[in-house]
């Protein structure tokens, strides 16, 4: 499974369209891009100003200015879908109300930039953004936005913690080993290994840790338990596949069966497994509407298509009405499919593996392979198998029930003449 | 999804009603309340008590007082219904017997308060409260005790920690520095992050620890799974549709399905997604008494009501019986619906998208949108399809089986009559 | 729910048996309990006598004794069933080797003691123990085996510890103190709390806390997430009903279905668990054997035949018999279980609720209340409906189908003669 | 259930094959053990070297030979199915640059056995290659990779540790105590105990021990999480039976069903879990094909083959289609399984426990014991049942109904013959 994001990603990102609908999925695309990097700004920063620096700094009007201008330009770009709350809020959380009333105020206006907490929200538009990202695994999708808000949570702690002291830690000369070890201590807490090297001293302080253990902790063990889960449906197949193996061999134990048939049954699950990874056809196809289901029954089956005669050059409309009325069937080495003289009730087609024909005496009469169909004989022309069939190995095997062959026939009578004319071929043959 | 509770949680409440047996309901939500207050109330305070009081303060008889009175009103407004052994705890958990006996026996009169713990009880009634309330998010309903239930265990375990001296914390002169530090501890200690900086002394303290760590890790262990589990479950449709996509994605992998089928699967599924959220109508509606489920259906699908010419005037009874035999069918763009010259099974109401009509030819006859039928003229003059239908867009169909369709017909003449017009409209018009 | 284990455990215990199966099963509980007995006194001592005892005390020559003594007693007593290698290992890990040895050796004959281990595996029978006890709660039989072990876990992994030297703790005067030290170093490690007041110095004790930390962590999580398991299938039932609640708040969100209807469809569902407590019946039921689930159902519906004259003298057979074809429907208030003119397919018995019989103008004709039957009239004398019918309350009705009733007419004849006379009595009140 | 692999792992791993694909099978496996080999070999001693080495030692040299020459044995043997960029990885990953470039550039050298780490992806081959291997439960084969990964992944971390200083534990003079330090802190910070006894001092080791806590504990989590669902696994059944008896023991208790009846139905439920350990045979069977099926049928039913007459002699391909009509049916003491003169639907062979024949009048005409059918005289002679089977004890019996024993007739006349006779016997007997 291809887990990394490749480069498509990027031009995915970057990609035209002509197409009016996608034109403007593009134009909100960008908008979400555009404000979860402001939301990023904003939240990286401030927490930061507020606790290392006192005099205005260039990077206050850096941040400042971005948040702003991307709710400008989100809000004119965008005014089709905007509520009028929603509009307010964007307003209230990019005016730089910090910036225009320092001079005034001093430090004390870092307290304006309260509302800028509001622009954390659009972090949550992430996973909307990823989810619409056609190559990229949906689970990534999902994981990917953690790696956004965790580190955003654990910065605003640190500063916190910085904020009301470090706890024994202490201040140090140099911020950035202040912060450091406030960002050390965060993570020992939420990690709840909480070695206790820094640790509280002021009763503020234990209320911080207090609050941030409960609260984090809870946080931290929900982000775990997601992701667990998550990566846990990125192989469900496999999964639900090795279920299935205890369960069959729990089953063996318990009963004691014999190593030969233990080992005939492991076979056969580990082909299944070999051929189709487990992924069960039916569910997929039959959450499907109607046109499309039968579009990629089409494409699935283009293997066989090509391999046999007569469907080689038939009309679509036929492929898709014969192909919906197939069944799959795997049959195991040395299976007898029918034997002779046994009432007939469907014809089969071979997609892999080979099939031997057999007198009712069990001399061969010829072997069978990918592309061959059989067992139309005694559909069209008598009413019992005029031959035993048998597997020689593990074969895919489509069938087709004598109903449903009577409904094709019935609708392509070119179908009924390119059979029975094989099936004559072959009773001369067998006569012979 | 609204995850606050408004006002008219509170208005809940205090509403009034004439109703009998609401009266009663609403008797009984008051007496919940008054009995958690005093659970709460009782709760809080005992601990600090013993903890940091030797002398008889204001706040015992306001306690005592409070949980006496409720008690007794509980007691005697609510006779009823209440057994004998309730009664008797009631009053064993209510009687003022630490003040009774605290001239007597001074401090240790604090023994007699013992029986109050069995007030605790009366917190599980959060969960039934927050049930009844209609304006409340289930959810929410079971989340919301537990933040009642934690302050408290934890709050016990503090006062418990400071009573048996506070560890290498040891005591401080002022009491609220002592209880923080208390709490910080048992925080660290729930949380199984155990800084390690206040840490147990005696035997004692050191056996108070283990048990807390046992007890109180399970504890917490099992209200952070509680909650992962019910926050999973408040988005369980979008969960739901996210598993299906995943299953999808991996079978198109697998199959190395080409770019432009899957985009064409993907769009079905946002299509899906978008216009119906998911929610399988189907399986809340079979879960509901017939005449509920009439009327819900009714409801549901009163746009399509208001578009369809003949649903418009008909009777509520002939509507209930012909929604009821409806089936929903979802058709991508360019599928074919039916073909010109196929036998006819069934009749079309457009919910939602166009359909062209087309002769045999291919010409295009007529576009219909929504609110039209089609598919009728077969059914009821003819054996064979007149036309063949193809989807423009998206379309929501709703499906009339033909002994469906009859069954209607049997029951309310007048829709044959309005169908049957129609139909040799339409005839005349594709003879013309 | 019942979980505490009532005073009847010790009566199952002590309980005598007439039977002879039963008596052998009584003997194997007896000698379970005595080996559970022995694992939990070589387990708590020999620990304990490694780290604290130089010479032989009493309790040597106690355990060992009881030990042995048991042992000997199983073996004796219960040779059928018992492998050779079974035998074996039970006097492997009985003979008193430690004691026979060390007046040779000296304290180093503990080595001699290793093979007590094998004496842990008899706490596993605790499950088989409890499982068997019919009065006790199947969640608790497997809850109370992990507070067997979990103890003996932690007094080893504290007696190792104390071996080791106690790290930074040290020896104490006080052996018990010593003991109290090592338990809370256990528990803090094992709940990965490790406050770190105590920790490892030497190598030795630092592989010692390591390997406790990786095999003890896990045991722990294990322990923790089986019991967080088990207490959540505990209430299944409501757990499985929130979920459908849940489901239809989400579906009448979603489309903003109007307050009253919502009403009334929460209305029904709390009905629905009132009345039932969710438990689905069928799905018991059917996974009995034919006897006892018509046993089971007689049970049941008792309440219903006593009420309904027509059952109350019937035969057994009989009751069996309509029992089984009775399906059960819960109607709203106002719904309309049929119009007077359409045909008729079933009759229906009242369970609970009232019920009113209209006349095709809509005037009252009757009341029907619980044990009544109505609909019988047109099943036997016409083929439809003579009255309408509405349910005046919620109710719970069996309605059993013409076909059903047939079936049960043909073998007893007696019910159609009853149930004739009464069709007759109202047909003639309905004219008259 | 057997957890340890016993001995014939390893007979499986040197055993020898003649045929073609299994030999090539036999080959990878090698292959794969040598690449695992060398991916332990390089991952235990690079990180030493790194930390406690400056000059060249032998064991370098060793373990890039070995590591050299595994690499190009696993190339030139396995050409065939070796992509190129495959091939390009592992010659990077083993050409001992290391070595070559060591006379050069001295210990800074090491940094060219970084692309080393590519060699810990064979690590993953450790599934692969138990789950090939017969002779393990599948569950192990699923937690053994674990106990190499895992270890790994902690003697990288504690290396690392050491090379940043190891913080408050500083450098010792022995370099084995100073790993073993290292290892301490590792352990204790990945199973988030964090004694605190050696914790990060400079601000390298802090973010070193950050990055640890957020990836270990995430890691640690894991795989913790995998191994407890894995576990639970492997007791599946158990835990399905348990499910079922909790389910029937609440609803027993919600109906108050008496004490008889309770007992009655955990017999019954004891005696399905005893005979058949809870394992639904149809659920397996399903899964496999035909031939599979029928032969593990024919194996699972060999014991009533040997006790029924009348399949002693059959043909195969009688037994064959026999069986597959056959369906099982559990009846309890005292059910009667039909009445005299009831209409026959299909006869029954035992397969355990006893049946008595009684006449209509309720005289006992005989006992029928395991290997017996009966029920065959109504369905062949005559169309009522003309005596009433009552089961004495708990019974296992295999039904064969009207219309399949009618398919197997009309295919085997010698069936009938024998059913004939036998039916011709009994009745002559009773009406003597």
């Amino acid at each position: 499974m291809r887990l990394f994001p490749s480069l498509n990603l990027f031009s995915e990102v970057f990609q035209q369209s002509t197409d009016q609908t996608m034109r403007v999925f593009m134009k909100q695309r960008w908008i979400s891009i555009l404000r979860i990097t402001a939301a990023i700004a904003a939240g990286v920063w401030f927490p930061l100003r507020v606790v290392f620096f006192d005099a205005l700094v260039p990077a206050d009007f850096a941040v400042e200015g971005v948040v702003f201008t991307i709710a400008m330009v989100s809000l004119f770009r965008n005014t089709s879908d905007t509520s009028r709350s929603e509009m307010w809020l964007s307003v209230l959380e990019s005016v730089p109300l910090f910036l225009l009333f320092y001079p005034a105020l001093g430090s004390s206006a870092e307290l304006l930039a309260i509302p800028k907490i509001l622009l954390l929200r659009h972090l949550f538009r992430i996973r909307d953004l990823l989810d619409s990202m056609d190559s990229l695994h949906p689970v990534l999708a999902r994981i990917l936005p953690l790696s956004a808000i965790v580190p955003i949570v654990m910065h605003t702690v640190a500063c916190g913690w910085i904020f009301l002291g470090s706890g024994t830690a202490g201040t140090d000369p140099e911020p950035w080993v202040e912060y450091v070890r406030a960002l050390y201590w965060t993570v020992a807490t939420l990690a709840t290994v909480g070695y206790g090297d820094i640790s509280a001293t002021t009763p503020l302080q234990m209320l911080y840790a207090s609050i941030t253990m409960v609260g984090g902790v809870a946080f931290f063990g929900y982000v775990l338990s997601n992701v667990a889960a998550m990566l846990a449906r990125m192989d469900a197949a496999k999964e639900q596949h090795s279920a299935l193996l205890d369960r069959v061999e729990t089953f063996m134990r318990f009963n004691r069966v014999p190593p030969e048939m233990r080992g005939q049954i492991r076979d056969y699950f580990r082909y299944v497994w070999e051929s189709r990874r487990g992924y069960d056809d039916s569910f997929v196809l039959s959450s499907l509407p109607q046109k499309l289901r039968s579009d990629l029954h089409l494409y699935l089956n283009s293997g066989l298509i090509g391999k046999v005669p007569i469907f080689r050059d038939a009309s679509p409309e036929m492929l898709h009405d014969v192909l919906a009325e197939l069944k799959t069937l795997i049959v195991v080495p040395e299976e007898i499919i029918f034997h002779s003289g046994e009432p007939a009730e469907s014809m089969y087609f071979i997609h892999r593996g080979s099939v031997g024909v057999y007198s009712a005496q069990g001399e061969q009469l010829a072997i069978l392979d990918e592309g061959s169909f059989f067992g139309e004989t005694a559909l069209i022309t008598a009413n019992v198998r005029t031959a035993t069939l048998r597997a020689h190995t593990y074969c895919d095997l489509y069938v087709l029930h004598r109903s449903a062959l009577e409904t094709v026939i019935s609708r392509y009578p070119e179908f009924r003449t390119h059979i029975e004319k094989t099936a004559q071929d072959r009773l001369r043959m067998r006569v012979a």
